[in-house]
């Protein structure tokens, strides 16, 4: 620490990269509820946990970055990437709370597969984050980006086959509704997490 | 005036207040619409009016903002709020004006109650903007602020319980789908109140 | 060219021209499709291709903009404008996937009706983002951009035509959801032009 000339940076990097782990728990969490198709009141609150975790991640870091003179990018993409590193986990709680709220019970094939989906993009939006501390390796921090991108678009195909199901075969139209818009609460935690990605090559770009 | 040194500052508090105090009347009319039951035309173009009322305000802010050289916070942050300030009002018009779209008639409690809310909201918005004026009570304004969370938070409870007895009771799919989105729509006016005073505790935490 | 002491900020308004151009293109293509009753895979490819198109005019605008260090206007301003600009064109592409997804066949007069008002909103948009370059005439632009809002409350009014048309003739309860999910695509497109406008009218207010 001592030869370190710009110890606040570090900090930085420490927050983004605990934000990036707290996520990626409450991911599993959620995965394992999908798993065991367990969508109670006790889900919910441990979800909440994660997500008020999370939280004060964002906190400490808008604190930082408000005690900081000068930082390791500009400051309003700090900003930014905290709030989208925010809206993901906020997105997974609301997915959570719908389905306690729709009575939802049971294993549903598709609500797995789009958790499978979220653990890979955060792991890979940790991997990003990773990356910006030392710039040296741009491409692999531009491929952990491709990668977010590249499942979120697998997301979107899940979503239009999810509803092209549920066209052909809903027999009743509030069921349509609410599986419709699980559904799209699945898809949108994907988009918040290219979201993040969209900042973090923003960066870079500035990096020049 | 002539001793004070910094006239423009005055003015931003000035049209925060009027702002608040617009919003706030405007609340209070939504309220008796609820109250009597009666969404017609008349009552959504009164609506317009509160809401072009907002509008014009917020464009002085803006102006004001445009030709200030020193600001009594981050310019920034000043765009932010009255851009949140804005969206509770706008939000209330499109609940006002979805009502009458639906043709809904009828007293309804769950209204009354979010228009309460709504009211108690507004009021502890308008106390953390005044506040802001002089910063010498930060407590103050953190617990007006703490007061529009906490409203939120019944807010998402109400819609919650809402929509779980819309789930139970249900007969028809189209009333449903109506009364889901008239709700989310009362329920994003607090979020929106909410939002507004997440700007102010940011501008709160950079004052240090 | 030699002539020219600020050959960048050319660049700037032939970058904005070019988008204005290119989402001209994608929504004439969009209100053939509406006048043919055509929302098969090979138009959403196509409409796929413009917004791919439209992405990478704002690539090279984020580009210039980070490599360029006086620019005509506030930086932030510009990052806004290309961002609102570009969600018109993700918006439309987005109708067309539903318009696909919902398999929707045969020519709508609703649909037809929309594609007209998207094409006159892009055109006075395209007049507004022309005017920028030369300031002289200030009074065009914001006529443009009236002209843009204008459009946009029209169609609120067909949209809120057809949600009443759509309540009181439903039949099914998933068509209902299904057109009122279109619709409001519709909608958002005029929306999407309005945000871009307003961006526009915010640079005239800060040039005095």
């Amino acid at each position: 620490m001592a030869f370190n000339l710009f110890p606040k940076e570090d900090k930085f990097f420490d927050l983004f990269e605990a934000q990036a782990e707290s996520i990626l728990k409450a991911v599993r969490y959620y995965k394992e509820l999908t798993e065991l198709g367990r969508f109670d009141e006790i889900s919910v609150q441990k979800m909440h946990d994660f997500e008020h975790e999370c939280d004060s991640n964002t906190r400490m870091m808008l604190e930082l970055l408000n005690k900081t003179f000068i930082t390791p990018f500009d400051r309003e993409d700090i900003h930014e990437l905290a709030d989208k590193l925010d809206d993901i986990i906020d997105r997974l709680y609301s997915a959570a709370k719908r389905l306690n709220l729709y009575k939802i019970t049971g294993v549903h094939e598709d609500l797995i597969r789009f958790a499978s989906y979220f653990e890979d993009s955060v792991i890979a939006v940790g991997r990003a984050l990773k990356g910006l501390r030392s710039l040296k390796q741009k491409a692999a921090i531009y491929q952990a980006c491709a990668e977010v991108k590249r499942i979120e678009n697998q997301g979107d195909q899940l979503n239009d086959a999810i509803i092209g199901k549920l066209l052909e075969f809903h027999g009743d139209a509030i069921e349509f509704i609410k599986w419709k818009e699980i559904i799209s609460d699945n898809e949108k935690v994907l988009d918040d997490c290219k979201d993040s990605v969209k900042v973090i090559e923003s960066i870079l770009v500035k990096q020049g």
